[in-house]
């Protein structure tokens, strides 16, 4: 006899509605493998007649718009939360884990800046707070890491995880297309929103970059503390420097052990050989890059978002904290401590550096002594002249972000600079 | 006030040397992080002496040569076998879990020859048996396999799992090489062992293939029922075709859902399009591609042999054992059911067939009407003459690899044919 679980969710969008699918077509397997039966009992959403209509499968009458009827229903013993939002989705949770009933989350954004109270008040109920598809979407990433590599020296973990950016860098490059042409076809397809601001400012990869940290370093990072840059200006020349040079741009969350405790996270475009694993990652897919001490080098690849993907996720998170719950057990994060944060400043990589100058007498001399002045060795530099302008694309050894950072004020000052463009960090085995 | 738990380690080759030197660095932050501390209590080896010296950081008295004892050890409470081997690793494990006491096993051909068994002791037991370094080293592969993808409807999986194969393939793609050269190569640099069979014959990716099976569809599959290829056959022209057709050969282990809970097992090299995440996984690099309905596709990349890797694994379901202990609780794989397998005839899917012949006129009419009139469809053809002889590269629409097996025997008893070289399958996104 197969014990049944009933189950409450919050919200029933392309996420949740997909999730119901799974739980109706899988059912069977489920039980046969796991001696549980998965019942929806009760689901809020904003509008019932709309939500009725995408999920018949469902009783018209478990569709309720009281949320905190839903988290409070005696029939319900596990909560999912696949409605987004930060405030009635962190209240929502809380009374959830108070009412020691588990939930399982979709929403990196409520993770990435109330994560360690949520965590706190799960582990204060003995109850799980799961999260598999908060990052990453689709790729079971998060169980790896709390449970698998729990005992692995982790270096550095590098995510490709915003699919957004990753396919207009990918149209990019593959198709020379410009940064608005890219974006604009994204919006068309529906990978891009109208406002893309989140995605292509990096703001949504920042959110996952905390968690990284916190799964991959036991700290508590919050979404404000990420070092975040955005691909809007990286430019149709930047991809084909680039290519020249057997690279591809790519965004990438970052989060990297620096000695004696200490953690850097930050969200950036980064130069990334192409024959490195995180570089034959198109289109909107994900992967996350994983480097330790005893395991080396490890990736995760799979799909960033959408419904099916996401809901396989939750669907994993779902079964896993139901069978917790009827063994009295519950996966746990350990206890998390204040991250020691390392600024970005005191960081250390190769960058590319591209200088629109004059086209004049000296003005190389004077732009490659400035880089010298403050201790920035230079790699490479390749001159492209237009008119009575010139383009130097500069690529330095590795060097300190402050003293790049100086360089660049310092370029800015020079006369004969007209402006400075792209700053792009390279990335790859030495870090 | 930490729980000690009590290691018994069965082996202390690279993976237990390994691992020791983990559990020592990583003890702080895995206390910190469980509550708990591992400690090795005994270990077994064949020569003590060999042992103390290589591995001085334990005690010289907890090494024995009575591996019995070691189990059987009341201060030990998991073990871990890295021994390696069949039968002898076979009781011990057996013993360890009718004493109750969790397994945590690196051993492939174990499980591909006695998992069932092994499998219902530690179900009668209520004790772990986990074996996430049995298959892909040191990637977590394994447990979101059984754990995040329990309820997701998988259709395949395709999986890169043996390093010297690999190794061997990607030197002859990049480099042009034979396959005597790349295999020399290999074993100058320790990728490949003196007797290279079990790797290049496709046995070890068959054991593999057989645990994959069972992880992925909840089915009993014994090696020997593992339709296996290996890549001995494969010529620097087939490499040489592939390229030219934008694809890459690559050894595959393939555990798919063909209708009605039927599985096929299977090991052979395959023609993989180089824009495949399978295609980019180079050297002696592991990963397994997974496909489902809802997730769509996913990657799991990393080192799929090594001291460190392997160490990182067996760590990893070491310290989910001692928690699980702890809690009183077990992963389990649910009920494994005999697996209804389909044999490799009743497959299909696209083929190259290399074909010399002798270079008279009609010969190629009466080659592709053989095809034909086994009812094999023709997708493309190249010839290539040298002196008498010509080189007939045959790729053919999905076909029925009955059909294709019938076309070949034909072939073999034409007079014009001097010889059916390589036959590859295809394997891309129709499957």
């Amino acid at each position: 006899m197969d014990d049944v679980v009933g189950i409450g969710l919050l919200g029933c969008g392309t996420v949740g509605g997909a999730l119901v699918g799974l739980l109706n077509t899988e059912a069977d397997v489920i039980a046969a493998r796991t001696g549980m039966r998965l019942e929806v009992r009760r689901v809020a959403v904003r509008d019932l007649d709309a939500a009725r209509r995408r999920v018949p499968s469902l009783d018209p009458d478990v569709f309720t718009t009281d949320a905190v009827a839903v988290v409070a229903d005696p029939t319900v013993q596990v909560v999912v939360e696949v409605m987004g939002g930060v405030d009635e989705a962190r209240s929502l949770v809380l009374a959830a884990l108070d009412a020691h009933k588990p939930v399982v989350t979709a929403n990196k954004a409520l993770l990435a800046s109330h994560g360690p109270e949520l965590h706190a008040a799960a582990a204060a109920a003995n109850v799980d707070l799961l999260f598999e598809a908060a990052v990453a979407g689709g790729i079971p990433l998060v169980r790896p890491l709390r449970e698998s590599l729990l005992g692995e020296p982790i270096r550095r973990i590098m995510g490709i995880v915003n699919g957004t950016t990753n396919y207009i860098l990918t149209r990019m490059t593959e198709e020379g297309a410009s940064y608005d042409e890219a974006l604009a076809d994204a919006q068309r397809l529906g990978y891009a929103e109208a406002d893309p601001s989140a995605d292509v400012g990096g703001a949504d990869a920042a959110a996952k970059a905390a968690i990284l940290a916190t799964l991959a370093f036991g700290v508590e990072v919050h979404l404000d503390e990420v070092h975040t840059e955005g691909i809007e200006g990286i430019s149709a020349s930047d991809i084909a420097f680039a290519s020249a040079n057997g690279q591809v741009i790519k965004l990438l969350a970052i989060a990297e052990a620096v000695g004696e405790g200490r953690v850097a996270v930050r969200v950036h475009p980064a130069l990334v050989p192409r024959d490195h694993p995180l570089a034959s990652v198109r289109l909107s897919f994900n992967a996350v890059f994983v480097e330790g001490d005893a395991v080396g080098q490890l990736m995760f690849y799979g799909p960033g978002a959408g419904g099916g993907p996401t809901a396989s996720a939750v669907l994993g998170d779902l079964i896993d904290a139901a069978a917790n719950r009827r063994q009295g057990s519950s996966a746990r994060l350990g206890v998390l401590v204040p991250a020691d944060l390392v600024p970005v400043d005191e960081l250390r990589s190769g960058f590319y550096v591209e200088v629109q100058v004059a086209d004049e007498p000296g003005v190389l001399a004077t732009v490659a002594g400035v880089f010298g002045a403050n201790g920035v060795s230079i790699s490479s530099m390749v001159q492209e002249g237009h008119d009575h302008e010139a383009s130097l694309a500069f690529v330095t050894h590795t060097a300190l972000e402050a003293d790049v950072q100086a360089t660049i004020s310092a370029l800015d000052d020079l006369g004969s600079v007209r402006r400075v463009g792209s700053v792009i960090r390279l990335v790859g085995d030495q870090g």
